[in-house]
């Protein structure tokens, strides 16, 4: 089977062109294929389609086999693949994905995308949709105890659920200890992808994440995307910011208008390769 | 550059066959194209070679680009690598290394190498060859004070340095707190890899190991032959047996004719790939 393995800010997935090859048992084969040592090694398997309701469509499946609705960093990537392979000559493209239909719109340069814009739709915050057990229109700046110690979170849907806290030195958190003291709170009962948020000013945020089932990754497009909407709502930046994450930068403006955020990031391939199944 | 990425029991890396391919900076581009997310991912770069000593010769260069003396899971893979891609019809061939010249037995199903059988050498137990700053002839059961513990060493150069401990339950040990603890440990100048064994019988060794620079690996080819030597040296197992890595198992085996310590372990090919430098 030839692939093709890129990365977006450091979130890396194994890339088939399913126009031409054929998987089965995707579910199986990400887990096999994701080993970093006796794999090819990635964070799961992003399968390129055809589509009836959009130009392509994006099947993805995690490292542990679970399947995977949508990853902001994987469709900027799905839209490199599309272009440089020649499979689209448009820069404004649909890629449909199990949370929907996503608008891309690509950088060019010499011939190769270089970055991705992507609609990544609107935050919610409806507790009952995060979902949040917790009362009210919206969990903002609400109290959590953990250990004895007081935190205040503001929770968001980006399709996924978030919960976003400002501190002031989030390069010496211990992700290890506080995210799975998050993750598993009684709050959550789908369990939660928490984001640690320094505002260095109103356009500029540094974002470490804890993924639920995952634990500290490089990168988070929707917990970026929710950390901006939670950094505006209360009061901490402007509606558009640069998110520094541990793999690099995305820039996220949530638009007033349409009420959609937008994410824009870097897409990079690193190799091509053939590996026998 | 083409290359191919394999692995001896969980110990990968990326191979390049320099007959058709000329890599400059060997040691900077190990350090690229190992990174896990942004690059192929591996332990390191190793590059087959043409030798006028050798059949052929192994250039090693570990993930943070030093250079690599011998590693008996690489050294497997360059067997199989060689064979496989019909560079030789033999199989018994010599690869020439910094370690000096090492011979290899293939083991071939279907056309294609499945194992190998490495000489690696006369396990040294002089102190001053290995080093350890101790005196007398051998460092067998010696004691050494850890945090106000009393651990019990064996140690062995096999061309590189090795301290071995029996233990009653190797895998609930923590080595991330254990493991630094000898590497930097005032007995050894050159810092040391830590092997922490427990017998199971006199044929079968469980072993976990601490790499000086490298942390916790899946596997260590002079580790498992360090650990035999010692096991033997004190009367705990017999001149040969399976030591059972976290990667998979190896067999080791003294020979007592010859003074020398052969390893059988498998060798694998996982994929081959292409990366625009």
């Amino acid at each position: 089977m030839k692939f093709t393995k890129m990365h977006g800010i450091g979130n890396d997935y194994i890339y088939v062109n399913c126009f031409e090859e054929t998987v089965e048992d995707p579910s199986g084969l990400a887990k096999r294929l994701s080993d970093r040592h006796t794999g090819i090694g990635s964070d799961g398997l992003v399968l390129i389609r055809p589509s009836e309701t959009a130009d392509f469509r994006m099947d993805m499946f995690n490292s542990d086999g679970s399947q995977a609705q949508m990853c902001g960093n994987a469709i900027r990537c799905v839209g490199k693949y599309v272009y440089d392979h020649g499979l689209t000559k448009e820069t404004t493209i649909t890629i449909d994905t199990l949370a929907g239909v996503k608008t891309l719109w690509l950088t060019v340069e010499n011939g190769k995308v270089t970055a991705a814009r992507v609609n990544m739709g609107k935050p919610e915050f409806a507790p009952e949709k995060i979902p949040v057990a917790a009362e009210g229109e919206k969990v903002v700046d609400y109290p959590v105890m953990l250990s004895g110690k007081e935190y205040r979170i503001t929770c968001v849907s980006m399709g996924n659920p978030h919960a976003v806290l400002f501190v002031d030195d989030v390069d010496a958190l211990n992700l290890e200890v506080l995210g799975p003291r998050f993750e598993h709170h009684p709050l959550f009962p789908e369990r939660i992808n928490t984001e640690f948020v320094k505002v260095l000013d109103r356009g500029r945020l540094r974002m470490r994440v804890w993924e639920r089932g995952a634990g500290e990754t490089m990168a988070c497009g929707t917990g970026a995307c929710a950390s901006l909407a939670a950094a505006y709502v209360n009061g901490l930046s402007d509606y558009k910011a640069e998110l520094l994450l541990n793999g690099g930068s995305l820039f996220i403006e949530w638009d007033e208008e349409s009420g959609c955020i937008f994410m824009t990031g870097p897409a990079e391939t690193v190799f091509t390769g053939e590996v026998e199944l």
